[in-house]
């Protein structure tokens, strides 16, 4: 199903001043040099993931006279987000036809074995990375002018000529980021695995911080409110890059619609400009990003500057509860997110986000001083929590349920967990609960992990919530993430909300969060 | 049959004083501006002939959103060379895909049926005029940087997303060619037929005209000297463009290799290089364009610098005889291309041309008055015509034959009459036996019905050369032809030396000569 959002009335309002802000905290990114470090021999046989069967030195690359048909696959040793330059010569007679080659640039191995041209997808196949090129005259060097989100690259010679060969002389390329890997440092633990899963998600963390947080480097290649939200908690425990984080925070806050609406997500080129996506949990979750990072920087000015924009979000949140004081079903819709699993209802969530934001809104308030913001957000807030056990808490089975249906998901005790409407002891019986009952409508993002280890933790269930993300982020890692992935169900691999792998994003933003579980709650020696 | 040379030995002489006076004499091409002129609708229904079904004004593309799989095809008016720019914009939400374009730029409307995945040609596909693009940013201005030769466009729109179309806004060009339309004055004649034929004529040759007479600028966008021969024949009675005939001259001049050898066609780029393909009979007529040349231009120093170079391939040739004084037969090889005809025996022309080469041998010797090559040259021609006879004449058919299995061909019969083998009046029965046999090895290429209309006009056969002429590029013109194409067998329209008429050439150099007989032997007031 096509989850999209098309506004009819879509009236936008810049504050210019808040994009001035932005612009002018826009980053010069870092480049560093990359390389092929091997060459690949795959066999697939009709699995759709492929086996090296054999790595050979890159260096014998340019011994190689490919002609028509030939392919090479180059491994850049780990998940890059950059340009690519290919150094390319012929051999045999004079060149007498221009070289025809297909360039396929892949996270994962397992996307070059997908046909392109039977991919049918609801999202743009024009978001995978493939080239076909004209060369026509050799040598040549081919500086690719698109940015590619890659660990391999596959060439095939689409046609030469019966007198000619190419020869790919050299293949290098640069990497891309707003931040350095020299930034960070590592956590230092005895678990290998824990060591492991810190590193991919701080290398997701970068290779997703260009001009600004992108959601996916491969796709979609812009800003989400929800995703931001997890990298700018990722980013002060590791890159430090809080300057990022307030652009960020500026241009949503600079980029309203309509009665002062957040998008979910905007674009840069070819100037700033917001979707008209509105999805009702990203844009309540704008004051917890607000108040996460004036916790960390003690910025007081960004935090005035924002502030009515945060607290904005939550007053037209508020006018979507109906006479019965909950939010109505609106799951058929690409309205308020959640999580991507198939089938899943978002109303109950939908009030327990609500909820959760109304006490970001009062920490926030709070913090300026906001007395009458303090006690309204207080008063609903509680009200809000009666409602929601009182319509969603279904104390036969005790889980909360979601829709006409009364369905039972994992998101939605998570949610409800999030949002404290019961209390901490009464959280932690209900997360073991549903962890016994195990709902079908399961979780399917790292997006949603997130949260449900955050409810974890939040019940006392540390050991519990490290186990879990070990078993989650660590299975990636079994299966050979370099940089963790947008959606990971663990109970069917080859998951795609879009129709197709081809197009899942292997190098996630919100899927990089395990670095700021670790380093905030079990190691937190290291930053 | 793949047809190519490929030498082991290939040792190349360059001339760089040669070289140097032919890069003195590089052309600044002339640009002019074009644009489509309709926009059009097709239905083909598995015919590969495409029909029309409407025209509508280009001004309305601007109004069409174009989502995925829709397509378009812009038709130019007429065939040209030269670049386009697209000018390209979104409709709807903002853009948030790449948008993923095909382009397929066509000279004739059924290479736009042509399913180019399934091509299987023995010549690259990459001379196919296709592209796939990839527009990250909307609006876009996308001049191609390609040089392509076409009417026709076809934009397909490979997918967007749900949330925008692409429009296209404008889509302008610009065509180059050495020589401009307005240096040619078109025949006057009662007979609109000849007139087309004329215009035709020279849009094929201007259109070839570029750095160097092109043999086809859709492929294989290099010189070969057996085209070079006939298209510099045609400027001299259109364009008058001599200095770009100079300049070829001194090219190929000073590109020989091994003996002396003259190549069958050289390259431009990334330098001035000779492609390693030896063909007997166009190295052999290189003193035919250098006498033609000095003919029109009376140009005696570049006779002075060339002539050796020619009569060094009359040497060449001569070294090729057989003890039986005959040359070999290598029709199993690409050696003397004589036509594309499948299975022409090219033994017996291969001698005739041998024996014209001679004539125009003795004829630049004349000029140079170097009697010992004259008499050397007429002694061993005249000898050469009886062996020719007494080898290759088939008495009882009144024939020539060719090869092992005594093949009887149009082509032998052409050249025997244009080496004046036989006297005029017997050459002249000779043609009109051949016309009443009607031998099934027929000529389908331009360039040997081009010696065929020589033959006529030179056997005192002019009606029935013009109406030949009309029959067979009139036949083209039927059939919708902008410019003349590479092969025409009016016996099979489909035909194609490469295994699929999407990499015939449409515009072939070798085609435009009818320009040339109508100005010198029927309506000689024009030039």
């Amino acid at each position: 199903m096509a989850s999209i959002c098309i506004l009819d009335e879509f009236d936008v309002h810049k504050n210019e001043e808040f994009l001035r802000i932005a612009e002018e905290l826009k980053p010069e990114l870092h480049e560093t040099e990359i390389a092929p470090v091997s060459l690949l021999t795959l066999e697939h046989n009709g699995h759709p993931e492929p086996v090296v069967v054999s790595r050979e030195d890159p260096d014998t690359l340019k011994d190689r006279k490919l002609k028509k048909d030939d392919t090479v696959i180059l491994d850049f040793g780990t998940h890059h987000v950059g340009y690519v330059t290919l150094e390319l010569t012929s051999a045999g007679s004079h060149q007498d036809a221009p070289a025809y080659l297909y360039l396929k640039f892949a996270e994962r191995l397992d996307e070059l074995t997908v046909n392109t041209s039977e991919y049918n997808g609801w999202i743009s196949k024009g978001w995978i990375q493939e080239e076909h090129i004209h060369v026509d005259v050799l040598p040549a060097r081919l500086e690719l002018p698109r940015r590619y989100a890659f660990r391999y690259l596959e060439i095939k010679v689409l046609d030469v000529s019966l007198k000619f060969s190419v020869v790919i002389k050299n293949v290098s390329g640069k990497a891309v980021s707003a931040v350095d890997d020299r930034d960070v440092q590592f956590i230092e633990t005895e678990d290998e695995l824990l060591k492991q899963i810190d590193q991919v998600s701080a290398r997701t963390l970068k290779n997703c911080m260009q001009l600004v947080f992108e959601d996916g480097p491969k796709r979609d290649r812009r800003m989400w409110l929800g995703d931001f939200r997890l990298q700018a908690r990722a980013d002060y425990k590791t890159f430090r890059n809080v300057s990022l984080v307030k652009r960020c925070l500026y241009l949503f806050g600079g980029l309203t619609f309509n009665e002062g609406k957040i998008p979910a997500c905007l674009f840069l080129e070819p100037e700033v400009e917001p979707d008209d996506t509105y999805l009702f949990d990203y844009a309540l979750l704008y004051g917890s990003v607000l108040l996460d990072y004036y916790r960390v920087t003690g910025d007081k000015k960004t935090l005035e500057d924002l502030y009515p924009v945060a607290i904005r979000q939550i007053e037209i949140g508020l006018t979507y509860l109906n006479e019965d004081g909950i939010i109505p079903d609106r799951s058929g819709e690409f309205w308020c997110f959640v999580d991507w699993g198939e089938g899943l209802n978002t109303q109950a969530a939908s009030l327990a986000i609500l909820i959760y934001s109304m006490r970001y809104g009062i920490r926030l308030a709070e913090y300026m001083n906001d007395e009458k913001t303090i006690r309204w957000l207080s008063n609903k807030m509680e009200e809000l929590k009666r409602t929601a056990v009182e319509h969603f808490w279904d104390e036969k089975q005790q889980l909360f349920v979601s829709g006409k249906e009364r369905q039972v998901s994992w998101a939605t005790q998570v949610w409800m967990i999030l949002a404290r409407v019961f209390s901490k002891e009464k959280n932690r019986e209900l997360i073991l609960h549903t962890i016994e009952v195990n709902p079908r409508i399961r979780m399917v993002t790292p997006y949603m992990y997130h949260h449900y280890i955050d409810a974890l933790i939040r019940s006392d269930e540390k050991e519990r919530a490290l186990d879990e993300m070990k078993r989650y982020w660590g299975e990636m890692i079994h299966d050979g993430a370099d940089t963790f992935w947008e959606v990971y169900n663990p109970y069917n691999k080859y998951e795609s909300p879009y129709g197709s792998v081809a197009v899942n994003s292997f190098c996630h933003a919100w899927s990089c969060t395990p670095t700021y579980f670790l380093r905030k709650f079990y190691i937190p020696g290291n930053r």
